[in-house]
């Protein structure tokens, strides 16, 4: 039977020749060893890694937050057009907590806040301080030494950021509306974070784990956090989990929250966030002027992850099949 | 031979003795076992899993987008500085749709718009009939029951977004014009949406499938969605399957569009999105008064997502011995 | 041995009657096969892809900038505040090098800037000439034909937006500051990008690799790019390759540069990235007029991706088997 061109050759089957080995011994390791082969199926192939589904973590996600909540910044009402940036409401947004204003700055030269000793510290808070090394041509180069202030070209007066102030005390109860929509592509399914039209409800993870409105100071608690010290970056984690194979009600979201900045406290820059917008206005002579904003803010990510599987029949079949050839069943 | 370090053990060969059995029936059950092992092998894993290439799918994506074209809304000409927020051309933006404004808000007391009894009602379009539960200390607490007015603080006049107003009706007309470079950097290849010069085109999935300039209203047409019944979300996705044995020049992008807010269509959340923001003046003596606007809004999302691929030897040689390995032929 | 139901034949050993072949032809290449089965394990398996590890490249990623610096544009000195868009410090954001400004713009009708015959020429710069197609009913139709010039009605005088203007030159003494935080799920890990307190360092691929304080005209360097020829959108890469395996603080991030517009270089519109935005003013008698701004800027996107790689023995133990079987030691 050397060509196989043959009908006869064809259709025979080879196979190898088997011996059995008839001891207790050599017997007990071998099921030891098929136990062994099954128990890594079943246990971490099966259940825990779920080979018979497949997963579709490349999420379509869709985030939209609205905050609500009065404050009081240096004894004016804020209310969410003040505070919010930016305005449209989105997944990244700041609260803002604490405002250093400086009013009616225009175009001009004026003395330096700082003295010009200070500019030789390592500073990272102003901006001005850092101006002398990078851009001299800004700092016109008149310096009143006696009194130890130099002159800047710019808007002015420059800002002084050493004021004292104190954090927006009502922040703690703002509140964060979350509405996020996804989509597993791979699987075609769609769901909302959102059941039934109750808004006011609020989230807790014991009582109420599926309501999509943050109460802020929840949140701070839920991370240890102190309002006086935050260190200005929260993510609020939406993870998606579902067996599609179950009922598509058991699709919903778990909430969580995180420090994002928690790398960095044991820096000194991890103090705060802050971050400067002016607001524009024009004198009745047309000189432009603004009100310079140095911002103390809290920064909130909203972060949605997801992975969806379902049941899929051919990597089920290629695994029981290397479960049972690895025993030698087949 | 029992010990291994001599030379003539060491270039021996040990295999398997083998029977060969001749039978028809066991031929042909061999043969089926074997063609279902090839056609799994040829058809899942060479042609629909494609084993023979390596995928890239971690993709590096910049979007810029630009929009275009004017409308009117409460009689006012609007262009794009006026309707897109943010302004800087990001993959997601929000088009103003309708606004309600309240006009030379300043600091102070005032009555809220709303009846008491309003306040007990669930609503979630007024921030301020929330904030008598949250933030019972704006409200100063004078209630003139007759009338049924309870007094704020804040800026005043309070806002009354409860006016009808009507949807820009030339928005179906802007164009939306997305510039979209991605990297695969796994291949070291960089593509781009545009090919040539020709900003004239409208994108039309039968006729200009590559032209990057939507036209708001036909993305509208493709979801079939109503303006006036805007569920406030739209993403577009872009999505680049690319073969990279074949033609540089045929990796394009496909373009398809979708209902983010779908999920919640059933909600009365989903009747739209909007949000609120301020202009901010200062009268001749130094009061600080604005314009709040609450802004009706759709919001687009580009979305990119990327695969590539490309040949790559050794998961080609590791699949096709385990295909041949399977069938006994090695 | 029919049966397996009794204990004589459950604890047997059923294995392959095998044949030593002595042969030097035949023994050589058995063990060049096995060589090169082995040389895939080592080599391939577990040296390239590391298979003795599992991988976590679902990173959480955070990332606040701060940019610093002065410039003049047309004569006025621009802080972070004019010139930064948005201001809250996000991973992707923009630095005004260039504005045409068009003052005191308020509601009525004016003569366009552009001649009539130049609508018909495909322009994408200018939006007005755009409108001719798209908005017909915002032209009012009056055309000063001899003169050249077609009425419009909108934010009047209309914009010139082919004034001859100059890129801000302090731009390249410009600092970027990146604040990054990474968290791999799979390992419970986080990491920032900052090290010790020094914000006086500025970064060098050579001399200062890990400060994360960049320099503009070291990045336009690093990219061979011409400030004058900017294409407008920079990537800053943040690579995190961690061996957990390894000291934690060997976790550190790569920085990069690319350039995302390069697929646009042979496109006209690849000169450049602009946007428009307004500042809006309020005229003593109530009046609404704004500055309208063209507002030419490069784009910054920090990117930050991550792979974190941690020792595993449920893949190591599988792969040895598999690389023991496929030799025919097990």
């Amino acid at each position: 039977c050397t060509g196989c061109c043959s009908e006869t050759c064809f259709l025979t089957y080879e196979t190898n020749k088997s011996v059995v080995v008839k001891s207790w011994s050599v017997g007990i390791i071998n099921r030891l060893v098929q136990l062994l082969i099954i128990s890594y199926f079943v246990g971490y192939v099966f259940l825990y890694e779920r080979a018979y589904q497949v997963a579709d973590t490349a999420i379509e996600s869709s985030v939209i937050t609205k905050v609500k909540g009065f404050g009081k910044i240096n004894s004016k009402i804020m209310d969410v057009a003040d505070y919010i940036h930016p305005p449209q409401g989105e997944g990244v947004f700041s609260i803002i907590t604490n405002i250093i204003t400086t009013d009616n700055q225009v175009q001009g030269t004026c003395p330096e806040v700082r003295t010009h000793l200070e500019h030789f510290k390592p500073g990272f808070s102003s901006f001005l301080s850092i101006s002398v090394f990078s851009l001299k041509g800004r700092i016109t180069g008149v310096c009143n030494t006696p009194v130890g202030y130099c002159e800047i070209e710019g808007w002015c007066p420059a800002e002084d950021d050493k004021k004292n102030t104190t954090t927006m005390a009502e922040f703690v109860n703002f509140t964060i509306f979350i509405k996020n929509s996804i989509r597993f592509p791979l699987f075609n399914v769609s769901r909302g974070n959102i059941q039934g039209d109750n808004f006011k409800c609020r989230y807790d993870k014991l009582t109420d784990s599926f309501c999509p409105i943050f109460r802020v100071g929840y949140i701070l608690n839920e991370l240890q956090q102190d309002v006086e010290k935050l260190g200005g970056e929260i993510g609020i984690k939406v993870e998606w989990i579902c067996n599609l194979d179950e009922a598509l009600d058991s699709c919903v979201p778990r909430y969580s929250f995180t420090k994002l900045n928690s790398p960095f406290e044991k820096n000194k820059v991890s103090k705060g966030y802050n971050f400067r917008f002016a607001k524009y206005y024009k004198a009745l002579d047309g000189t432009d002027f603004r009100t310079l904003h140095k911002a103390f803010a809290v920064r909130f990510e909203v972060m949605v992850t997801g992975t969806a599987r379902k049941f899929s029949l051919i990597p089920t079949v290629i695994n029981v099949m290397a479960a049972l050839t690895s025993i030698g069943m087949v």
